[in-house]
C-alpha cells in the first residue's frame, strides 16, 4: 500500500501517558510511515513537548512540511497544553469544532479534545486518545454510524463506551490492566511469569463469577497454590483470567447493557483477544480491531472534517 | 492489674509476618508485661527465628523459665517450623491436639496449627493466627460458644470466619489491606494523607453500593478528583471508604450469612472501627474485640486445655 513518493499530507499522533505513536498519511489517510517513541506524556518534563516534537518526531518522520494532529494525553495539563473536554455526547463533529491549534514554529499541529461523560454513578469520567479510537472505528465501519454500540478498549484503565448514533454517549472506566499490573509487581500475588498459560487462564476466567467480591476473589489467586497444591508458574495467568474476566462480567451493566450485547473491542490485538476469550466464556459475541489502526483512522477523519468546516 | 512480683507462668507470642508481639502471663492468663519486636517472620532469615527467641525475646521479657506457645506465621514454612493445619471444622481442642512443641534450649515452645478450610467456591483457604484470636474471643464470650457466629479479622488479608458451635467452620480471606496499600502506594490513586476525611470516608463507603465492578468503582477515586473536581487530599480516606464498604457488602454472603448478621470484628480498634462504621452504614450490627486481648486469651486458653488432656 505504502508509496515512498507521496508527500506526507499529514502528520498523525496517537501521544500518550508511556508511548508516542506517529504516522504520515497521503490524501487518502492511507500510512506512509509508522514510528513509535519512548516519549510518553510521563516522562516529559514541563514544557518539554513542543521542542521534542519539532527536534525529533518531524525529522524522524521527514514530515517537517505538515500539518500534524494529535489526540491523546498530550491535550491534558500533563502534555502540551490543556484542551478542554468535549462533554457527552460527542461525535466527530463535536470533537473536530473543539480541535486546539499549537503553533511549533512549522506548520503547526492541532490537538484533539477528550471526553468527559457522567462515569459510574454519576461521579464524572474522562478519556483522552480512546475517544479519537472510537471515530476512526466508525470511519471504517459506515454500518455502525446508527444504532447503539458497546465498545471496549482494554488496556491500564480500560473504557467501556457506549456509542448510539455515531457519538459517544457514556462510558465507565475500569482500572483492570492498572489492578493486574500493582497486584503482580507489589502484592502476595506477585508474578514474574507472563500470560501464557491457557488452562491457568481460563480458571481465572471461571473463578471471575459474577464479578463481585473482588477482593475475596483475588485471594484465590494464592489460596489455590497455599491450600490447593496449583503450580505458581500459572500465576500471572490466573491473575490476568479473574481481572479481565470480572471486568467482562460486570462492566456492561453499568452502561445498561444486556449481558449478550456484542462488543466492539478496539486496542492491541493480544489483550482484546483475552477480553474476547472472557467475553465468550459468557456467551458474549466480540470482535477485534487493532487500536493503532483505529487511532490513524480516527485521527485522519477528525483533519479532513475540519478541513470540510 | 499487673503484679510484677508473680513468677510468669507462660510466655505467650502472637509472632505473625510483620511483627512479634509477646505477653507475660500469670496462672490465671493475666498479662504481667507485654512488648512488641519487629521481627516479623518476613524479616527473618531461614533457621534464625529459634535464636532471635532465645537470645532477644526470652530476656526482654525476663521469661528465661517460662513455656512458650506461639501463634501466627512463625508456624509456616517461613517461620520456625511447618506446622501442618487443622481442617475445618476446628475448635479449641482441635487445635491443643496439634501443637507442635520445638526445642529452644531451655523450657521449649509449643506453636499453634493453622486452620484450612474450603474457601471461596472451593478453592481452599488457610489461616495462621486469626484462628488463635477466634478461640480466645470464645474464651472471653462463653454465651458465644454455642449458635452461629460471624467474625471478622480485617487486616493486611481479612478473614471472614464462621463459628458453629465454638468451632470454626469456614472462612474466606479478602485482600481488602493489601489492596489498599498498593493501590495508595503504586497506582494512580496514590494517596498520601492518612484515613483522616471523615466526608470522604463516607463518600466511599456510599460509592461502594453492593461491591461489584470493584475495577470501575476504584476508578471513581481518580474520576471524582479529575471530572468531579473533589479535592484530592481526601484520596486515602475514600479509597478505604470504597475497599471497606465493598468488603463489608460482599463478604457476609461468601459464607451464607445474611446481610443484616450482626458481626464480631476483632483486630486493631481503629480499623475495627471503620469496618464497624461500614457495616452501619447497611444496617449491620458490629462488635470490636481487641485483636491483642483476642491472642492472649486464645494462646492461654491453647496453652491451658494442652496442659489438661
Amino acid at each position: 500500500m505504502r508509496d515512498p513518493t507521496s508527500e506526507p499530507l499529514l502528520l498523525a499522533c496517537d501521544w500518550g501517558t508511556t508511548n508516542l505513536r506517529a504516522w504520515t498519511l497521503d490524501a487518502e489517510g492511507r500510512v506512509l510511515q509508522a514510528r513509535a517513541f519512548p516519549l510518553g506524556v510521563a516522562q516529559l518534563a514541563p514544557g518539554e513537548a513542543r521542542r521534542r516534537f519539532v527536534e525529533e518526531v518531524r525529522p524522524a518522520l521527514a514530515a517537517e512540511g505538515a500539518p500534524a494532529i494529535l489526540c491523546g494525553m498530550i491535550g491534558s495539563n500533563l502534555g502540551w497544553t490543556a484542551i478542554p473536554y468535549a462533554p457527552c455526547p460527542a461525535g466527530l463533529e463535536d470533537l473536530a469544532a473543539r480541535l486546539v491549534a499549537v503553533e511549533d514554529g512549522g506548520p503547526g499541529a492541532r490537538i484533539a479534545p477528550g471526553v468527559r461523560g457522567d462515569g459510574f454513578s454519576g461521579q464524572g469520567d474522562v478519556m483522552r486518545g480512546e475517544e479519537t479510537q472510537v471515530m476512526g472505528w466508525l470511519a471504517r465501519h459506515p454500518d455502525r454510524r446508527m444504532g447503539r454500540h458497546l465498545v471496549c478498549c482494554p488496556g491500564t484503565h480500560a473504557k467501556w463506551t457506549l456509542v448510539q448514533d455515531g457519538r459517544i454517549t457514556g462510558f465507565v472506566t475500569a482500572m483492570t490492566g492498572e489492578l493486574f499490573a500493582v497486584l503482580s509487581q507489589h502484592s502476595v500475588l506477585r508474578a514474574d511469569a507472563a500470560i501464557d498459560d491457557p488452562e491457568a487462564f481460563a480458571a481465572g476466567l471461571a473463578a471471575a463469577g459474577d464479578g463481585g467480591a473482588l477482593a475475596a476473589r483475588l485471594f484465590t489467586a494464592r489460596a489455590r497454590v497455599v491450600a490447593g497444591g496449583a503450580d505458581p508458574a500459572g500465576g500471572a495467568s490466573y491473575l490476568s483470567g479473574l481481572l479481565i474476566g470480572a471486568d467482562a462480567a460486570a462492566s456492561p451493566g453499568l452502561l445498561g447493557c444486556a449481558a449478550d450485547m456484542p462488543v466492539s473491542l478496539i486496542g492491541e490485538p493480544r489483550l482484546c483477544g483475552l477480553y474476547r476469550q472472557a467475553l465468550a466464556a459468557r456467551g458474549t459475541a466480540a470482535e477485534i480491531f487493532d487500536g493503532a489502526d483505529a487511532a490513524v483512522a480516527g485521527l485522519f477523519a477528525l483533519a479532513r472534517m475540519e478541513t470540510a468546516t
